[in-house]
């Protein structure tokens, strides 16, 4: 986890103290059910959730002896809760202790990336509906195409996003599961309603079967589903970069008084901030692999996807959270600018309407192969900076012949464009 | 694509023959929509219908002089059609008939995927009632943990293909969509009724918002899903392989009459199809970095996706669904030994009962750290070979002033530990 | 492998007939250093030599039975060898003839490789020779910075390659190496002196010590080098993606006459060959990571990796090869525009000297922190479009009373950043 | 970076002090060659020298206002060393420093992870020649194949562990490069003897060419180097791992006193450090591909690859380093039981000498498929555990016509497959 790419509140659900709180809880909740079906002494949980504690550091230094960490922690417990702490843990499995609390932080890291979502879909549709009409020429393979407006192409990303945000919902339902089914998921020495217990109180379901640990087929999932969310992310800060070009510049980020954008350079205004969250789109996604990975454990569990959860879940989210926030901010106060977007427009001479001209031929009568043949020539002249593309049509007698000078002016009206930009905004936004 | 591991019915979704022919219906169904709007002339759906055709090798020819895979189509179709075939594609883009074509192969794909994990779960919940009740013992790293029965190691694995199967779903329904939105998306040359109405007539949605492509993030999510479930086959691979090692020899994939197992040493019989299935995994797997990094097109698209998905979409499809059939009669055929399972269980001198013997000893008022220094002394004794574990536990005053030889014995019966065995079955199979 | 990037020269050498020829060759030239060790009858490698054949179809055909490929080799090239065939393969292992054949593909395909590096590196020299002096702006984050020229921009693109060349020789070194060492890699049944005579005639080395098979770590360097060569290409292919944008438009790739762009925008010249090569450059990559998969092979080996070099080996190989002679061909043919690039660099009004002018400051007893502040505030107007840099400097008191005019007016001078350029070209070409 | 697998030699590489100070370096080392080339004033450097300092707080703070980690950093120092301090990075540009400075931190890290390296091939070589003769069953497919010895096993390591230290050697060397070269690689305003000077001071080779910084690919090489490494020793790893499964016993890692293997079942030796290896392999790969995506920087240089290196930089190289030691005291301590070794050998009835009788076999004149029959039929009878090998082909007719009961023992003598062994060891420890 790199610190300058964290926020507090996630960095939060993966601390030592916070494990800790949730396996006490694990651990109580249990104690608490078994209480209640008579298979350890009344006041039991009452005792340890009046007494117990932990202390980080007492732990380390059990661990270090023990070189278990769950053993290390209930052995720390008891030496606050005392003799009814023996009861703690009975007929669990440390799994049963670790895999339900790292599925609680997960949950409760979907419930914050959930948040960020929101704030970059809150971001993308407000600007997208302040700039529903403003011009912009369309682009493939980085060259101009046809005009569409700013608004549509926010409203791609807000649709996008979306997307991520029900995926990101069902990945939160795939790793919301608990289980409490001892040491080789038979439940031979801890009853099944004690997981149910558990499972409720945490809002987890309870997993229908497990080995010894809670199959990684669903972090894999989870992982995954981050994997896609941040190249979209990607997709959006790529989308920034292009527009803040020196030759484009029809947007640029926000950039703050005081602000430095080179040592050497005074006058650079740099897209920093989306190159770093294009940065950090690979970062989340290198996770995507080792979680695949981990899939295949051997038999009933190996613990080799321990290492790999310690690195990869706290950083995985973290960075997530931190650039859809940083996202959201580059998208709130993003500086657009409706003049340049319009020049840009047209500093290829019309060439956007080839296709209106293309289809107008065709619809004079004129073959698919032949219009294109007419409609090419008089634009690759244009393409090569000789004028004008509409004079060229006027002058072409091929053309000429079957478009009158007024059909095709009115070919190279913009509003043409946006007739239907109603639509999409309602099919993306309603 | 690997010959060798590819099943006709999924090659023939991606080849050229199928391609194409998917093209020339979105074009039809597409020319019918405007027709029936009026924006061409009657009759030119029924003139393509009747007259439409492509060759192949012709339209490898013309590519090779326009560069350009949809004109070329489109030149060879109107050889045959003649003059109605001007009015087809009509304000479309490329990238309609390809992306919308590339979802119809990916669907059709996810229907064959659908009925390869039908198979699997067919095989895994037939097997896995056959053997609920044989007593197999249960690994964690490897090493002798308590006892399980291989019905419910085969349920774990029934439950995580049925999650499998969800994502498949998912993921079917994530690239079952349409988009004949022209150059930009914009709909500025095209009616999106013609949208609706192919969208319709392929079982597609029209997607909500384009832009020149449908967005790839769609893509990811669909290879990733792959990728999760060849992980899943992975596991199950990997289970076979270990069951079937020399020493452990518990299940043993089926030797047919005549095959061989190595070129030098007539004596082996090698789990190669599960070996195989483990390297297939890893090769469809290959196919999600690339899909995540197809997302991030520049502005409304460029083509660094469409060599990428010439090589995923067939491979990982195509592996897939051999690995799911192959690892299908795999489970069928599955050589299973009860006698093994027993005699191995029984290697470690009775250890695997070493928990309920601890919780006896808590139960019987001893800490939990005491039962545990009682219990691992005694053990450890046992794995060294010295002796049969209860027998040490009889002679071990501090364990018997607790517990009498005959609570003791009673700690060692077997059935004990498949008490919750029907449970979990109700819960994965019902 | 995706035929359309594929070049024949490359695909012969993964050809069945080219496998099973190579494989003859390691049995043959086994057979001939056993025959003058005396451990099989005089005259057998003549016989073999005389009367050996294959037919791919039969030896499909014996497969299908025995299940094992070099049984089914053996036995059909014993078909046409008769009685001498016996004494082929003696001692050996499959893995000696499977692996040795892989690595003499790797090989081969390794010079043909280095093949292609050559053309591309002999195209960057010949642009960066005529381009030496054609100046461009520099662009960090997209952003103008200061002048360079096009020579040194592609001088950094053949030192890349020629570093790619250097790793592609010590990757071909990697996996030059022969076994025939039987069955664990022990010599019980074979000399190690046939070893040595198969290396030696094969222009490999002999694999210091192997298991069954090969160590699969040199397959996973050689994969990994195709990936961070790939990654060269893609650098290469998006720097020519930018320069093409229609708002930059300083290089072009070459269009021929009759390609047609875009089926339904006659205008359209797009980057069609580079985006083309980007994608293929995350195809080859997406090797590296199952390369790296299949080191971890189970003790003395299990068969995991070899359906993943299937796919891996050829597809990694052929697709390098045919981007590497696309790239070339980009390279050699590309369409550079020098007075657009001299435009472009004038549109910033001179703030491409922007350091210049702050060394100047400093030099003249500014510190600086206040130097900076005094560039950046003229800088801004500049950027903001108000006017020319090198007006605003004049005018600025605070600037002007510690450089003249004339001085700032020799701080726009363009050649002072090009004196330089000479010791690049010679550090990079000599 | 995870805390617990990392080593505090290593994570003090990546300090923020660690890093400032070399920044500081190597700006008092560009500052030293600007006095002696005359272009600064003499005594800047001593000033330096004597005054500079920096507090990474007050650097965090002025960061928080400029956005610039750089500019941060020089205006700290220049706190301490006031007027002399503005002559401090001239000509220089940002990456000049971050860029040299990562390659000082990667080439450092490189050394420690070079004695790592020696320190698993010290233990490998002792535990090699310790067993050099300990008689072991090689396994292929996880099914028992030929004798072999453990220490052969070990020389495996050894080779590719030693083939990992030259692979590691040359990927420092990769990175061991300096670049001061400024604004876009010019040298305009900076003095390619300033970069000489600073090179040779700091153990670099100057780079022959760079944009605003060094390129990328190096990088890549670097952090590719270090997923072949982890996968060899994932190898190594999943080898021990399989020795100490409860069946196979034949190693076991060192478990010390008061450790405790399972909260639940106080029985338990697992192999956790190995486990952890294994996951620590996959956690050191994930570097691998965002090191390659960030090799396609834009133009002269985006920053996107720096928040990929701030995770990787540290992470890739603290969990190596820290995975060597683990692994090298994994091997170091490793219990191996040689008892167990033999008597696994011989629970297949002898079937390991199947190869022998089919030579030998071959050898009296017996076709090679003949004798592959009659040695499968006796050998699948011992499989079926009808009872040893040897006695089932004196019974058969067909066999004993062939060979005499003398000549069939003599097949079954163990030493024959030792007879290279010391071949091997010189091959690969002389």
């Amino acid at each position: 986890m790199i610190e300058r790419y964290a926020r507090p509140e996630m960095t939060a659900i993966w601390s030592p103290e916070s494990k800790y709180g949730i396996w006490l809880e694990i651990e109580t909740l249990a104690a608490e059910a078994m209480e209640e079906l008579g298979q350890i002494p009344a006041g039991t949980s009452k005792a340890v959730r009046d007494k117990a504690n932990f202390e980080v550091a007492r732990i380390d230094e059990i661990e270090a002896e023990v070189k278990h960490d769950v053993i290390a922690f209930l052995t720390n417990v008891a030496e606050h809760v005392g003799e009814p702490a023996r009861f703690l843990h009975k007929g669990m499995t440390s799994s049963d202790v670790l895999d339900t609390c790292l599925n609680v932080q997960l949950v409760r890291a979907s419930d914050l990336l959930l948040t960020g979502m929101d704030r970059v879909l809150a971001a993308l549709k407000k600007r997208a509906e302040e700039h529903k009409y403003t011009p912009k020429i369309g682009r493939s393979h980085g060259i101009h195409a046809e005009p569409t407006t700013f608004g549509v192409t926010l409203a791609t990303f807000y649709a996008e996003f979306a997307r991520g945000r029900e995926r990101l919902v069902a990945a939160r339902k795939e790793v919301a599961t608990c289980a409490i089914s001892g040491a080789v998921g038979t439940f031979a020495n801890i009853d099944p309603r004690v997981e149910e217990h558990v499972a409720e109180k945490l809002g987890l379901a309870a997993e229908p079967v497990s080995t010894q640990v809670i199959p990684r087929d669903r972090h894999a999932v989870f992982f995954a589903t981050l994997g896609v969310i941040a190249s979209s992310v990607e997709r959006l800060a790529t989308e920034i970069r292009h527009l803040q070009r020196t030759e484009v510049l029809e947007a640029e980020e926000f950039f703050s008084k005081g602000q430095k954008g080179s040592s050497a350079m005074p006058h650079k205004r740099n897209p920093v901030l989306t190159e770093n969250l294009t940065g950090l789109a690979r970062l989340i996604r290198s996770a995507v692999t080792p979680a695949l990975e981990n899939v295949a454990l051997w038999h009933e569990r190996d613990i080799s996807h321990s290492s790999v959860e310690r690195g990869i879940g706290p950083d995985a989210t973290i960075h997530m959270d931190f650039a859809l926030h940083r996202l959201a901010g580059v998208v709130e106060n993003l500086l657009i600018y409706p003049d340049r977007m319009m020049s840009n427009m047209m500093r290829l001479g019309g060439l956007h309407n080839s296709q209106r001209v293309l289809l107008a031929l065709v619809e004079a009568g004129v073959s698919r192969e032949d219009s294109y043949r007419l409609v090419q020539r008089n634009a690759m002249r244009t393409w090569a900076g000789e004028g004008a593309f509409l004079d060229f049509l006027k002058a072409d007698e091929e053309v000429s012949s079957k478009l009158s000078d007024a059909e095709l002016e009115a070919l190279f009206d913009l509003d043409y464009h946006f007739k239907r930009v109603d639509l999409i905004f309602d099919r993306v936004f309603n």
